[in-house]
């Protein structure tokens, strides 16, 4: 029988478990190493097979309704002769019938017993989000105490299940740590591989967890098999992405908006809506809704979008959630590209009817709905404020979206504030329709966004987001605040590997796989929207820092370890000629401490130098107050120094920490203005930043 | 034979390592449990002392010249009759004379096998800052390859080792995870507190280690002793308390300072000082002191400090290190408390020798030195601003010192920018003499302080720090940045200091023991000092979270756990209580997500309902920017509701995140000035804090 076969015979008995011989024919089917074993119908034929495989043996009860099978006495491991094995048949049966009399039993599996090496775990599950995913760590107190698993989209490339095996904490230990044999990494990430091309050719497998796996030198046996099996999930539904496209280049560059609800009177989301609109200097038709005006702001205004006499590309909701209804049947009558669906009152109000029924209205018309329950969108080259907050003015190439109303007003502060470049700002709240891969489908193409970042609290079909993702990381870094991170999934776990797939860590994982720089904080989503697209993209992991605090150059350092980046070991005749330039009494390696009190020609020497020398591919600054170099010096210097060397095509990241009193304020806002990101007061920031990148450098592909 | 006279015959027989026997003999004498035994001089012994102490046995061979047993064949494991463990003595014997032929052989160790319950490793090693101190962890991959380890100061009390037992990562396996049999904790906290009483006892015990130690229900036993031995090292050399005090005191509150280096010339380090000085409003007598000038800023100069007609209490040196010595011989003569010696060129520059001489001096005369290499130190509450930066003037309660420049100014900076009310500003630069010691037992007893913050790289005296700190943080906390976390980071300390930087997960778990908050960067040590002095302390671990975006109570509820707070389980009627301020779609429970757009009247409802309920310990606001209840609203609302709540008895402490347009920094800002800790833009940044004030709470007995 092929797998498919095995798994719905199963199904059409009703079972939700297979039974080991079953979840051992599966295995051997997709080349999953077994011990060796056979299905023994009596104590002489268990005897026979034990003889043929070699002993010792494990016998176990086959019974598909016996689930726990140690429970039931129906395991014995370790039978070395003949007659151990016959009187451990007998003891298996009557135990299993004492346990449950009216049990089907279909036999005593006799299995060779393996063991040496490593025991690891290698599963799959079903996520509600990301659909089959492929887990892997090591036995015992590791995994289940530790949680020291590791997740990927199945299905997994033989070079996705390599780096599955140093993605744990105890990676080590499977390369020999501690003089324990090393595994042989190729048959153990074949195993991942296979297992993952196992669920997704067959999504009726719910979960499947080989545990333990012995992974030795010599290959990887699955010692247990365990396969839930149930209805195959619904499979996502999605656009072309031409079409994608296609609406949402509509939407971010509309030749005419619609704002249905339009009003004249100052407090109304109507208002705000339109005062943004024309403020904001949106060059297209707006065409002002309202069933009781003649105009608007000087507008003409209509009684229903059908009696706009051009296309409309948008249309702008701002009425109340009772009235939305008809007035998006009349929007797709039009035949609008967006409905920018403001009210609020559905799904986050318990009103899941109403914003079921405005979907299917949208869908029929092929309309692309953001929303509801949001502020509205800005896209700045078009200069596009269709929200009811202020308009945005700092143009950049920064794209921001936020699942929550309060977090998008904090993007709008926070953009305002540091002035941030922003080439976009989205609502996408309840997500009934438009969500994440919608809008980095049109991100990805926009020549105008150079960055994306976006808060989100759930995706809705993780697949398509990691699917976009992918495609954008390869030309832009895409920010991701995951909220909800510490929430424990709740989830009923029919297996090891399920209790094990926690939300957070399946996040984490899949979105790392995606490429994503995920932003362990609000703050630091928005410092790296603001300066990603900023610093140039590094050619290579040698970091440098140069200091003139020694005491932030050991924080400095620090923060690199946290970062993830490497401190380059300063080959001898680069260290002499840092030295040419230092106090004796300086040091130079790395960090190289050029000593307080210096003067600017040591801060340009040495910066000029670790942007010229091609071994070098990012600088890490720390400046110190003092009145030899005082703080807006050392940024004039620095900024022309890094414009002089990018003319002469040494572009690299650069990034500064400024230690000094208050003027190192407006020293850090002009080495910013001059693409280099610094920041006063901290030594962490500028390096998580320059962290960030090289993440996004590595995801694209930059660093190889 | 005691233990003191065991350790000192391997000593006396120029020994390091003590034998097996020798180090069961130990753990006899102090009640450390070790596996039945006896040493064989002959086969028969063996047998006799096997049956004796039952097989199956361990032999192993003893002998002072075979350090390695197992390389040299010396050890058989699981000898099961007598016939077994007569062949092995032969075999043991004839394998280690094969080995090496010229080593003394005592005869052959014959070893209860232990075994079950769970392999854990207790040891104490001696630490270059810390001394003794006490390991803990559990055995095999856990430990080497995880470094899955708690360290404390030895000696270790009962309670103390029952915290390091959860200390661990793996702490649930001992408590029985995954049906493993839980351990005998007292047992184990037991075994553990001998250790310590051991080593510290026994100042000679360079390093012991007891692996496996096998910890079972029924107790645990160290199945292998191993013993060090070496030179005891010196003891720290500490001054009394009062001692100390009394300098420290003369110190901070002089009633007259000599500048040794005074200069009139614009530039200079002894100009600065001097006006830094006068313009710091400072109340007490100056004197310039300079060969060459009759009088400094309308002051009479001194020639020397020795021509002063004046009892001194401190002496300020700005001259060049090479004239520091003959001047502060003299300053020695005069009888100052204090040297500040800002000039640099001693120790950090590798002038060695010329810190000794005037450390040598300084001790000589009973003066304290603080430095050399500093920018000198601030007491605001006497208007003393003896360095060479600009005065400082926001007069405050906390005291904050750092072992760098850089990060000295970087605290100036901030200090002012952020209006942080300063009590002490201390620069400690090479710590020659003067330490965190030193500063923590003035700032302990100074009513000035209310919260103490250190940058360190490195302690001279850990235990003198870990002293001084637990006392403090009984009545304050103390925040603490120890830089050179990372190894990399570790690496810089030594080149910027020749400081010996420790292992960081030994300064992390005894700064912890201590009661220290941990900073883990520059700007959370600034944010904790800026804030902590004005949060009141909690009396519970009941935290609620009141927020006006939903997306912000997502974000807020991760970074309390991040920061290991406690999200209130709302009891059913406080639930219902609070349901009755927000709409009907709003969501109790914790986060209370009063929805958005409500007007204060909800704000003011809620807040007060979590203030005035005595179940509820500190709250969390979040809040989002509408037009119904503006940034600035919200701020004087808040502001007033915990002001009319504190007055009524209901002091807690109260954090609030600000999401919205450019007006919540103006928010932030008089939240904070009212005692509630806001910022804008970030959600981690008020939880963090909260957090700092709740390990603090802890530390100092607080919350229990």
């Amino acid at each position: 029988m092929s797998p498919r076969e095995v798994i719905e015979k199963a199904l059409a008995e009703g079972r939700t478990a297979l039974t080991a011989p079953e979840g051992r024919q599966i295995c051997e089917a997709y080349g999953i190493a077994t011990p060796g074993e056979g299905l023994a119908g009596s104590a002489d034929e268990a005897v026979d097979i034990s003889r043929k495989i070699g002993m010792p043996v494990v016998l176990k009860i086959v019974s598909p309704d016996i689930l726990h099978k140690t429970d039931a006495g129906g395991v014995l491991v370790g039978l070395k002769t003949a007659e151990e094995v016959r009187e451990g048949y007998t003891t298996i049966l009557a135990n299993a019938r004492a346990h449950d009399p009216a049990a089907r039993i279909d036999g005593v599996q006799v299995q060779q017993l393996v063991g040496g090496g490593h025991e690891v775990i290698v599963g799959a599950v079903t996520d509600p989000t990301f659909g089959k995913i492929v887990a892997f760590g090591l036995g015992g107190v590791l995994v289940e105490v530790l949680k020291d698993v590791t997740f990927r989209l199945a299905p997994v490339s033989g070079d996705d299940a390599l780096t599955m095996l140093d993605d744990i904490q105890a990676a080590e230990v499977l390369r020999g740590a501690r003089g324990a044999e090393p595994a042989d990494r190729a048959a153990l990430a074949g195993l991942i591989e296979r297992v993952g091309a196992l669920v997704d050719d067959h999504p009726e497998i719910v979960e499947i967890d080989l545990n333990p796996v012995f992974a030795s030198a010599s290959g990887a046996v699955a010692a247990d098999v365990r396969i839930l099996v149930g209805e195959a999930p619904a499979p996502a539904e999605r656009l072309p992405r031409e079409q994608i496209l296609a609406q949402m280049t509509r939407i971010f560059k509309p030749r005419a908006v619609a704002v249905i609800g339009a009003s004249a009177e100052q407090g109304k989301i109507g208002n705000s809506v339109m005062r943004n609109l024309i403020n904001g200097g949106y060059q297209g038709r707006i065409f002002p809704i309202n069933p009781k005006a003649a105009d608007i702001m000087g507008l003409p205004a209509y009684k229903s979008i059908a009696d706009v006499p051009y296309d409309v590309d948008v249309a702008v909701f701002a009425i109340p959630a009772a009235f939305v209804a008809p007035a998006l049947e009349e929007a797709g009558k039009k035949g609008v590209a967006g409905a920018i669906m403001i009210p609020s009152g559905f799904a986050e109000t318990g009103n899941a009817d109403g914003q079921r029924e405005i979907v299917e209205i949208a869908r029929r018309h092929g309309v692309r709905m953001l929303g509801p329950n949001i502020y509205g969108y800005y896209y700045t080259p078009e200069n596009l404020c269709a929200t009811f907050c202020t308009p945005y003015d700092v143009k950049g190439s920064v794209a921001l979206t936020s699942q929550s109303g309060g977090i998008g007003m904090a993007i709008l502060g926070f953009s305002r504030t540091t002035k941030m470049g922003v080439s976009a700002i989205v609502g996408v709240g309840n997500k009934a329709d438009v969500d994440e891969d919608d809008l980095l489908t049109f991100f990805e193409q926009d020549d105008n966004t150079s960055a994306v970042a976006m808060h989100l609290e759930d995706l809705k079909d993780g697949r398509g987001f990691v699917e976009a993702a992918r495609r954008v990381v390869r030309r832009k870094p895409v920010i991701v605040l995951k909220a909800g991170r510490t929430a424990m999934g709740a989830r009923a776990a029919g297996s090891h590997t399920g209790a094990l797939a926690g939300d957070d860590k399946v996040y984490d994982d899949i979105l790392r796989q995606a490429g994503v720089v995920r932003a362990p904080g609000l703050n630091d989503m928005l410092e790296y929207a603001r300066a990603l697209p900023l610093l140039p993209a590094p050619q290579g992991e040698n970091v440098v820092i140069i200091t003139g605090a020694g005491g932030s150059g050991v924080l400095l350092s620090d923060a690199c370890v946290d970062a993830g980046l490497t401190l380059m070991e300063i080959p001898p005749d680069l260290d002499e000629a840092f030295r040419a330039y230092i106090p004796p009494f300086g040091a130079a390696g790395n960090p190289i401490d050029i000593t307080g009190g210096e003067p600017p020609s040591t801060y340009e020497n040495t910066v000029r130098l670790g942007l010229s020398d091609a071994r070098i591919h990012a600088l890490v600054l720390g400046y110190w107050h003092t009145i030899v170099t005082p703080p807006m010096v050392f940024a004039e210097l620095i900024a022309r120094v890094v414009a002089e060397e990018r003319a002469k095509g040494n572009v690299k990241p650069v990034v500064a920490s400024l230690a000094g009193d208050t003027e190192v304020e407006e020293a850090s806002e002009y080495l910013f203005e001059h693409g280099v990101i610094a920041y006063p007061y901290t030594t962490e920031k500028p390096v998580a930043v320059l962290g960030a990148k090289y993440r996004w450098a590595r995801a694209a592909g930059l660093l190889r």
